[in-house]
């Protein structure tokens, strides 16, 4: 039987929000690849060898799956969301750089629910106009590049998601990413912190940027600022398709 | 029995992409209201009225839609991909200002996998990086702002998704994106058409902007422009998660 690779998004927590097509892919699999939380969603099942890891090894794990895959072992990799947004699918690339045997092998990416959209479905429709989405880690840019980054979002009229947005091993960042929003959008601009979207832990908050704190946000929060448009109604938050 | 608004993303084509959570609110629902080809995905059934009807009334329909659930109804709004993004959620909650009562219903909204999402997992990883997503129709904005903002985000150096790249009506404006783009980013910037993805008239082809024409895109069509570090390999096309 030959092998396999496939990185799957498993959505943003709730099973509801699994599509059929990655469901299929775990029933198909022999191996998951992935970190501690996201393969503790997988059923465990004879035949099934479940490989959790730790955070910030993306580059070991998908050359394990690479690996498994070119022994006839079938290797889901899973992230949490789409595996295309600030998660494994970039990383599985950047490891078959330089080897060409792995870029022979069959590949495929699975979309999921990312969590900015499953936020921002929960809040109404805050990306119903043009939008971005920014990782807040430096941990692969460097902090100048993002606060740039930041600013030339503001003057497009973004909606923008931040994914990543704080850390116990960086406090500071996300204080200075409000400090530079705050500067370019004013104090009155929308702002949302979801955290643990579609989980039993699901907690959201809306607030103007003026009030923000940094302490809304942790690791597992998707934070959406609104555009120059968004606006509430009623209990919701939604940016107008329309603008001047 | 209470009625309600539910505006559900059917993503982007295939039945294996609808979320289980989607099509548990199609089993519950009594009406479905959407442009015509959403609404002909949704298999008919005693007891189901369906109302499907032409492009650009996205206010009439949400204003329908309200209606009925004024009356007891189950309506359920579909939308192709997410109903976030570009898609009808945003038309209900307009049409739901100034409409107090309207703003008691019991509404959802549902999210799905978004064309720009399944795009990039069928052609790797392009959005693996910071990115945004742009309307090109300038239906609802003008031109002169859609034209400043794609400046901007070719400054900020996100991969960018292209919603609504190209109509009969307006086909100057795509020729005129793609001239603003190659000024921005240079002719070696790789551009990815991705046209009906997950369809069986699915068709991905990725050139270098210098390359690039108008004709390879149309209305059923999202276009992914790479960021700068975003690369070929083999047949995959990808963006490193790491930015100098």
């Amino acid at each position: 039987m030959s092998g396999w690779v496939t990185i799957a998004g498993l959505g943003p927590g709730d099973a509801e929000l699994v599509t059929p097509q990655v469901t299929q892919a775990i029933a198909e699999a022999t191996d998951v690849i992935g970190y501690i939380p996201y393969v503790n969603r997988i059923a465990p099942r004879e035949g099934l060898s479940l490989h959790p890891t730790d955070n910030r090894v993306e580059i070991d794990r998908a050359e394990h799956a690479l690996t498994l895959a070119s022994e006839g072992k079938r290797a889901l990799v899973v992230s949490s969301g789409d595996p295309g947004v600030f998660a494994m699918a970039a990383a599985v690339f950047e490891a078959m750089e330089n080897r060409p045997d792995w870029q022979a092998l069959d590949i495929r990416v699975l979309p999921g629910i990312t969590a900015m959209l499953a936020a921002a479905a929960s809040l109404g429709a805050p990306m119903g106009h043009d939008f971005c989405a920014i990782n807040l880690s430096d941990n692969l840019k460097p902090w100048a590049v993002i606060e740039e980054r930041l600013r030339l979002a503001a003057r497009a009229d973004f909606s923008m998601a931040f994914y990543n947005p704080r850390s116990k091993s960086r406090p500071h960042q996300f204080t200075r990413a409000l400090e530079v929003l705050l500067e370019e959008c004013g104090p009155k601009r929308l702002i949302s912190f979801a955290r643990a979207v579609s989980t039993p832990e699901e907690a959201i908050q809306t607030v103007e940027l003026g009030e923000a704190t940094p302490e809304m946000a942790d690791m597992r929060t998707v934070v959406i600022l609104g555009s120059s448009t968004t606006r509430r109604i009623g209990p919701w938050v939604y940016t107008p398709r329309r603008a001047e």
